[in-house]
């Protein structure tokens, strides 16, 4: 028997604009493009170095075609055949699916693993020992997600209920995917201890997702599969051109994970790496321990003076940056936008950025 | 009889870095030559216009050299006779000591009157009202200062403790000068009704106030009188470089104000008018009714986004800034330099700058 890594493949889908890390991130450069832990790399670099040991090279990236220059300046490892631009963003089914049926193309037993390039994860080899288990689960048919083990009741997530250990593993199949709790409920969940959060990572046969795929949204099913069909021929540029933008914009979640589940197919293996997902300023803020000022993250390579500050400063300037007498403060410094705000609203700046959309500020998004 | 008003002369003192309003404020550009009321002018141009029905053009600015071309700039009606420049900065008495020579020496019986650059009156009317007042009882030889009705026991401003009234003006004499008093002090003062704020504004008789120079500083005296002499001739800047750096750094408070007092020489106009010093962005903010944004008060041509924030915001470039959840917040936004504090901690803003000359970022003073 061959073992099943050798069929693995990583798809890491690259998009996302990142509205509450505004103006850090922006639709022409969003998260994932920033270092945003200080690591001296951009999430997306992380992203794929933490695959490599378990990847080696068999990477694809699926991004829009507006990031195709920075993502390969990022990369330079990443080939052209590993790198599939997006005309328009479609959602995540459309960007996995077809990152899916043009793997299969080329290799037909592909086991693939859907990573976003925006995660934070703080423990590389936890990651890809859940990877490689993952893997061998998948070989036998299952869609199988990592689940982490809640360190709080946390309502920023969805949660994944788990059923029975699969004998032989750690995983557990998957009884159903819950979407963000309330408190009240997410307490619950933690506390029964049958309940992890949903990281949004899926590892499968790219047959098998498909399969699904083609029983819940066969109009998409159908799309991808006559792309991935012209994807390595020349008429690659005029099919997309024809088809993407009929697709359908719908979540992966909606589409294959939570029909999948009800069909039984889904198990999951609980995960103990600490994992962020680096939604908005505080959580920056948290994972931020190097370049500190006292209780003060710096992020970039501002010149700071601050006086009993704490909080964090974002920089993309050279500007001097004084503060003074802050708490929790969150300033974001950038060459065409400024933003003040406190961790307790750093969830806020998504609305503020719709404000901008609204008020003639599309240019600064 | 001859008018007094028709020997009037203002003398505008236009000095000072304004460090409490860094990094708006800055060495190169003291805060005299910013417009800090969203009036439309800079306070050195308010100042001048408020003058300007008493005093006709008779009015001149010492400044520092450094400023020459952006006083010339901000007042095209300034002729070159009405523009005394210090090669360095050595305090008030030589600055207003030299101008009052200057004057004497071109008319003898000149009434000078000194007016900060950087102050804010917002009842331009009861001011030249007030001066007028000052003016006559100058004319028979006291030195008249303004004194401001205290609205509040504060400890920010020195006082004026006045004695009996003088007939048949509404000037009275004055006991003597208290400097900023404590808290407890200044609640005493502000019940008893004896005690004005000193807002260092003074009319006299040019002649008046070398004399007491002359007592208390001789050689001050000798050097401004020497310089004086020689000004409208070739030999200025000769006499200037020979002398100037030489001169005591002494407050006018010290060398002429308080001895005046004690020789029964000074007499006090009890002023109504809204006067401000404009010491830090906290008064600022105060003073701020036009651009606001809610409870924000914008200075500048920033393109503000502000959700539930209050305080001030200051800009000096044509970034956006955004601003969430802030309580009385000071943001200062120039090209080179950033602050945000808050209104709480704007006295402290003096200390950051003089941490930064420590730091080596003299070049952002």
């Amino acid at each position: 028997m061959t073992n099943p890594m050798d069929r693995f493949y990583a798809v890491i889908p690259a998009g996302g604009i990142g509205s509450r890390l505004w103006p850090l991130s922006r639709a022409s450069a969003p998260k994932f493009l920033h270092d945003l832990t200080g690591s001296g790399q951009t999430l997306l670099q992380d992203t794929w170095d933490r695959l490599q040991p378990i990847a080696q090279g068999r990477t694809l990236i699926v991004t829009g075609s507006v990031h195709a220059t920075a993502v390969a300046e990022q990369l330079p490892e990443l080939t052209a055949e590993n790198l599939v631009l997006e005309p328009t963003p479609r959602d995540s089914t459309a960007a996995i699916a077809l990152s899916a049926a043009i793997l299969m193309q080329r290799e037909p037993d592909v086991i693939i693993g859907s990573f976003a390039a925006d995660h934070v994860i703080l423990d590389s080899a936890a990651f890809q020992a859940s990877v490689r288990e993952a893997v061998q689960v998948a070989a036998t048919g299952k869609i199988v997600t990592l689940g982490l083990r809640p360190t709080e009741a946390s309502v920023a997530f969805g949660y994944i209920h788990r059923g029975p250990q699969i004998a032989g593993t750690s995983a557990c199949e998957v009884k159903n995917f819950v979407e963000k709790p309330s408190i009240k409920l997410a307490k619950e969940y933690v506390e029964s201890g049958e309940y992890l959060w949903n990281a949004g990572m899926f590892i499968a046969q790219a047959k098998v997702l498909l399969e699904v795929l083609g029983k819940t949204e066969p109009a998409l099913h159908a799309q991808v599969t006559e792309l991935a069909q012209n994807w390595d021929t020349s008429l690659r540029t005029e099919r997309l051109e024809a088809i993407w933008n009929k697709t359908k914009k719908i979540a992966i979640d909606y589409s294959i994970a939570e029909p999948a589940a009800k069909l039984g197919l889904v198990a999951v293996i609980p995960a103990e790496f600490e994992w962020h997902d680096v939604g908005d300023f505080a959580s920056i803020a948290e994972l931020q321990s190097q370049g500190r000022k006292g209780n003060l993250a710096v992020l970039g390579n501002a010149k700071v003076l601050a006086d009993s500050s704490s909080g964090i400063l974002v920089s993309d300037t050279d500007r001097l940056i004084a503060l003074i007498g802050l708490e929790d403060v969150i300033v974001v410094d950038t060459p065409d936008a400024l933003l003040v705000t406190t961790k307790e609203h750093a969830q806020r700046v998504k609305s503020l950025v719709d404000a901008l959309k609204t008020s003639g500020h599309s240019d600064l998004l």
